[in-house]
């Protein structure tokens, strides 16, 4: 059955009044779901719907709700809606298509965030609602910062935390598999390079453990695991495929967005990310859900602590680290949380496909490889051995020494790379500029966030060959003239805007005169 | 000096990169500022600019800081940005004007709304700079969200109320007047029809106390106090007119939009309403600072409580009320408050011009005026003339009865009509049509909140002339056929759309059956 309409004449006015055709704007709001009707139409008039109104849009038997602007310019038709693209994402269908709109019904769960706020604890009951609807984009941005605000501070005890936690899960998809141990890692991010994944999954997987390893895209970094991943095999793999890698190989490197795991988390995400709040109970459900829902149940943790990483501060790192035993040891999981250097980029590519070949260095244990890469993959490849009863207690590191050093490792990864659909080789820039040292000096300091976004304007990760290589990390003695980096791009307006940013911004490595 | 380009055909992209045109839009965000610019044109990337960026518009000396949205369609060429309604409005300029664009310094104020999030105690100078920020237009939806939400429930002491209240005064506009003391009344909204304004001013004016008086427009209602006073006299004065019409009357009923008292207040409404979060501290402060900020002395505020109304319950009146007398005492202002019944609205007429005539038939005294808006206005204006120290305690009512019953209140209404620009007639709607009771019975309860919506669709508050007539008030026999109320509309759209809709809602009026 088609939805277009039949006689595009029909004056839709009197078939209900409710009716209109669909109109694909191309307007990224960022995920919020926006719909455009123009002020003067008679829909809009008749339901008496106004900006900030929050509207249903039915199309066929999918539903969403939306935010209305109003449009006092025929950006639409008297009888069009407009749609957002996170809106049109969801809603499906083309233009022309037909959609019925009301008012939204309130949102149940809206009462129990407001009970939050009022202070009384979020009940498993209410957890599962919220959690519920907030997966099904029925929250507004404001709605879901303030229910961010209201689980913020110290306001989530453990009980709280594990309800929240469970909910995430229950929202979406979940793994099951047929080993009594599945393991996983997770990195709490912030620290460019960092793609120990590629390294320890293979190790891993060859010493016989399951590990279905599901990984993000960049939301906001110049690379994700994903993205990196992506540059030397397919990533985009449906739960069939995830399962058949598995069945054959033991380990596979996912994009987890194409298998659902804790929507709601997604969701949350786009909005604590602009309001800056870090919520250790927000953090620790949204780490374990994805793991719970991944079907782990042993899970090594990775927290780099530094000045302009994640977690930046020791004490920072103890708090989250209780939580998230607390919250762990209630669901049954078994959680080891390792603490790690923080303070500067890991590796020398910063970017999807310069990242991709560190790691190849590493598991083709060439001299030039990076050593801190090394040594962090070994270091967590060994506690997952560890905790998964592959290794006795202290011998954790050099049972995945000896699994990487005599090849075993990096044929396994070729092989999981040809299960999850053939082996390729990263992309090689065309244009690259040198950043070079204007006075001498030992490096003291490092800006991680300055330099990702160096990476992000050379084009990194959309264009996967582009990034850059750092290649003097803190202790190391420069001069004049020395290259502290250079920048990769496609193309030459790229390399120039990337450089012109470093060239202002001259203390991204900061040197110490002797 | 013109901000226009003066050579249309010059690649801004290398004049400093950040340049673009300004382009209307015609979104309406609510409010919200909204900058809209293409994903592929040169500024966003070599920006690095994304969905949800906060980013800095300027034109000459005029800054705003707008949210990002990306167009992935062209709805605005690549050396464009299409900026929304509110953001236009702030802004100013025509189309083609050049603007200068960068990222959004860090708003250092929102540091303080984190810390409070964190259960830090607001700060008198944290109040401060995150109100004048937030007066400024610099906190996005979110953000305010965020903080309503870490103002809520019960995390606002008294002494973080006065600071919110004292910072929402300092961040705009505040009047100065000779008289040692300046009168003023306040209803918390929510009952249509309520408009004793219009009566109490000219009888405690009469009395001569002074009262500039300013009020709002509808927000969601179908009339303010603003919008009915349109239909008798003009209302959009400025500081000066307002002073010379208390000069020549001791009273007036401005808009208050045009003065900017407590411009914070306006912006932090806007999220508010649609979360639909009710703060004392926040409410308090919203009160009080109008108040202080119009340079009001003694206050009486009218609290009406019904299901339907904003104060739901006499539990909530109460704390309210405490809250508000320990504010206004540390303030050094003098406050009584009023409980009143909620339950229905006041007077006949549901609209601007149809709550006017409800106005003018109190002040002449006509014997078919609404006796329940009438003894609210003398209870109201009696309270006055008691804190104002022109009546004994209890003579106040007696007193404003006087004043309304001889025609002084009459004449004095009309002599301020005139300093405000010389009164007017309200409109007549052209075409009516009755509801009515298709059962017969006693009227138990009305549906304050659907009834105003009947109006909204009929037109009202944009057709001054629409609304409704509401005739049969809680207790009223009702026989079949009898007209409930009467929808004016100026259209047969409109009536066609708001009679629509109370067809579908026969419970709006309910009806118990003997």
């Amino acid at each position: 059955m088609s939805h277009r309409l039949p006689h595009p004449q029909t004056p839709l006015r009197h078939a209900g009044a409710k009716t209109m055709r669909l109109k694909r704007l191309g307007i990224d709001t960022y995920q919020e779901m926006v719909a455009y009707i123009r002020s003067d139409c008679h829909v809009c008039r008749a339901e008496g719907f106004e900006s900030q109104s929050r509207i249903e849009v039915r199309r066929g038997d999918k539903t969403i709700i939306a935010t209305l602007n109003v449009l006092h310019f025929p950006l639409v038709g008297d009888e069009e809606i407009g749609l957002s693209e996170a809106a049109w994402r969801a809603l499906g269908g083309v233009d022309g298509d037909l959609v019925a709109l009301s008012h939204a019904a309130p949102v149940k769960s809206l009462s129990a965030v407001r009970a939050k706020i009022y202070g009384r604890p979020l009940s498993t009951d209410a957890a599962q609602s919220v959690i519920a609807d907030v997966a099904k984009g029925w929250y507004s941005d404001i709605e879901l910062a303030s229910l961010i605000t209201a689980c913020s501070g110290s306001r989530m005890d453990v009980a709280e935390t594990v309800a929240l936690t469970q909910a995430m899960v229950d929202a979406g998809q979940r793994l099951h598999w047929d080993s009594g141990i599945v393991v996983d890692k997770h990195c709490v991010g912030g620290l460019p390079g960092n793609r120990t994944t590629l390294i320890v999954v293979p190790i891993v997987a060859a010493a016989g453990l399951v590990i279905p390893k599901t990984s993000s895209r960049a939301i906001t970094s110049p690379a994700g695991t994903a993205d990196t991943m992506e540059t030397l095999a397919p990533v985009n793999l449906g739960t069939q495929q995830i399962r058949s890698v598995i069945e054959r190989e033991h380990g596979c490197i996912a994009w987890g967005g194409a298998v659902n795991l804790s929507p709601a988390d997604d969701v949350l995400i786009r909005v604590e990310r602009p309001l800056g709040l870090d919520s250790d109970g927000l953090m620790v459900a949204s780490i374990l859900s994805k793991k719970i829902a991944a079907g782990s149940t042993h899970v090594v943790i990775d927290m780099p602590i530094g000045r302009t990483a994640k977690v930046r501060s020791v004490e920072a790192a103890e708090t989250l680290t209780a939580r998230l035993a607390a919250v762990s040891s209630t669901v049954g999981m078994k959680l080891s949380v390792r603490q790690s250097d923080g303070t500067q980029p890991v590796g020398i590519g910063i970017g999807p496909a310069l990242e991709a070949r560190d790691v190849l260095a590493v598991l083709q244990g060439r001299p030039d490889a990076p050593r801190d890469l090394r040594e962090r993959a070994l270091s967590i490849a060994g506690d997952i051995l560890e905790i998964g009863g592959k290794a006795h207690s202290g011998a954790g590191f050099k049972a995945a020494e000896a699994i990487l050093a005599d090849g075993t490792a990096w044929r396994k990864f070729q092989a999981i790379c040809d299960a999850q659909g053939g082996m390729r080789e990263p992309p090689v820039a065309r244009h690259r500029r040198d950043i070079v040292a204007r006075h001498e000096g030992t490096v003291v300091a490092i800006d991680n966030r300055r330099l990702a976004t160096v990476a992000k304007l050379a084009g990194a990760p959309t264009a996967a060959a582009a990034g850059l290589s750092f290649l003097k990390p803190l202790g190391s003695e420069v001069r004049v003239g020395d290259t502290l980096y250079t920048i990769h791009a496609e193309t030459p307006g790229e390399l120039e805007y990337a450089g012109a940013f470093a060239d202002a911004q001259e203390d991204i490595v900061m040197l110490e005169r002797k």
